[in-house]
């Protein structure tokens, strides 16, 4: 590749196929997405403006994903869209915050097929009316290396009502409070691990649940509203439990320790860990849960109970800032030497 | 590259220096940057939370670059990182918005060194304290291709007050309007071509000049907020200035003349052209002008002369929607192929 012919230059573009390629792209794939929200103006402007309902506070988030390491080229471009969106809608949910809209920045290898590109609004689309959320605008380029897919999501909270990641701000201090968790967790992982043959299963229901989850993971957004009010603390578990949790319990200065007992687990996770016990490792620091991770202080817990159906896994403690620990159903400690993994 | 080795997966990930690298280059180039905006609550939660101020709107933009296709791997990392974040900002500035934050998606290809992150996040904080705007948060990742980075920008702007392209929904009508245009046209393309080798210029300040004018845009946000309850239709130019205007024309249900002779020249440009007059296509046609163009009502040209420097370049006209023609100093009209580029 030189400059010359990659670089954009007047003197090798045009207003032909190239330009009405984008344009036409854009015209026919995602001004759809666009349809229901007006602030997008249609995807013809030079930015989207909307309004902020009065007394709310806008919440932000974005997070990206590139062929090859958070998905792999060939899998279903609506699963991949799906996934897109879900992981932002993730953090929204985890700021108890209602979905607005998101803007993508759409980056494609040179030549990307119609269809591909198709499906994959297709499954944005999808995603969108599940959801309640809205295109408001992006970019779209392209790329001599892999696919790289960006998203920024915005939501609403009324003002001052997103929590944090920090249970020590509470009055009653973050030590005591109890650690609660939506959904099952571990289902993510496996399914990874079903994905890349380094588990076993069988073709079925189990294995199909498992991928399931790993490729159409649903954000907890009711859950996250419902919460929000309740919890001293919440954040959504994508980098694994033990490690979310530790940026948790770091954030508000103590420890924290797990009964692994307690995990709530799929029907097909709990058969993988009959099967193999070894891969509670998996469970407890396999990332792609998009689980609702909330520490909750006991006299509130009946009423988060109420809100939503959540899990107790464990307590926030006196401790270094940071320092997890998890324990078996005998109270033992148990040894990991994994606490996640990080996107690099 | 395999799946087995690219995936992210629980069993060959750890929290290790691959880890540490991650947050330990959050930490250490780009807090410092979010350090100024509450609303990003230091780069430690799932998302941003920041009010817009009562009677706004939010103005919401997002444009990504590409190594190889908008600017060369080589090109100085701060000069990467300040033209990010000013064609962002120039779509702010169309809009009339005042900055207010921005969030990045980083993706870098794997093994980028530290010292080009420290660079490039240098030239973010230059360019952030120069516009009066801070980092909201972002994401981080690795590619296996070139260097993709995105922003998506946030401005504020009087609740109804953010212009369009389309200048027909005034009640006078689109036709007769005023076609203006701030600072001068044509330097981008120019400093492009003797980037790229095409415009044989010998260095000085002239070619100096306008490397600097491609490579380090001014966005216009003075002049936007200046000129946004005064205009009938306002955006930037970005990808050439016939082609851009030819998106005015069409959101405006009208055509528009150019009259080449008024066109508003730096001392470079004008001298570029005196020896190589057939330039003008690349000074029409060409991108990254980053100017502000807007359509006037010649009641209201006095007023928007006052408020900011514009020069008028032509009119819009009865003709069919996004009809752009161009004439010489006689009134003679000029052909050209080509109306602009497009990022494929």
């Amino acid at each position: 590749m030189t400059a010359t012919t990659t670089l954009k230059s007047p003197s090798c573009a045009a207003v032909s196929s190239a330009a009405v390629g984008e344009f036409g792209r854009i015209d026919r794939f995602f001004k759809p997405l666009a349809a229901g929200f007006p602030g997008a103006r249609g995807l013809a402007d030079d930015a989207a403006v909307f309004a902020v309902p009065p007394g709310c506070e806008l919440v932000v988030t974005t997070d990206a994903m590139v062929a090859g390491v958070h998905f792999l080229p060939d899998d279903p471009p609506g699963d991949i869209a799906h996934k897109l969106l879900a992981v932002n809608l993730s953090d929204l949910a985890a700021k108890g915050a209602a979905p607005l809209a998101y803007s993508l920045a759409l980056c494609l290898p040179r030549g990307a097929p119609d269809d591909w590109v198709a499906a994959f609004a297709a499954g944005l689309g999808e995603a969108q009316a599940r959801f309640g959320i809205h295109l408001s605008g992006g970019d779209s380029v392209s790329t001599a290396g892999p696919a790289v897919l960006s998203v920024t999501a915005f939501g609403t909270v009324p003002a001052g009502g997103a929590p944090s990641r920090n249970a020590g701000s509470d009055e009653a201090g973050a030590a005591g409070a109890l650690i609660c968790l939506t959904g099952t967790i571990g289902d993510g992982a496996l399914g990874l691990a079903c994905v890349l043959g380094k588990l076993d299963l069988p073709a079925g229901p189990a294995r199909d649940y498992l991928i399931g989850r790993l490729r159409r993971p649903t954000p907890r957004l009711t859950e996250g509203r419902a919460l929000r009010g309740l919890v001293s603390a919440m954040m959504d578990v994508s980098d694994g439990l033990l490690g979310d949790l530790a940026h948790m319990a770091r954030a508000s200065g103590c420890g924290a320790v797990v009964e692994a007992a307690r995990l709530p687990l799929s029907d097909a996770a709990r058969a993988v860990l009959a099967a193999h016990p070894e891969r509670l490792t998996d469970v407890l620091t396999g990332g792609d849960d998009y689980e609702l991770l909330a520490a909750v202080r006991p006299d509130r817990l009946a009423a988060a109970q109420a809100a939503a159906h959540v899990t107790v896994i464990g307590r926030l403690e006196v401790g270094l800032p940071g320092a997890v620990r998890a324990v078996d159903a005998a109270g033992r400690e148990m040894a990991f030497d994994r606490l996640g993994w990080t996107h690099i």
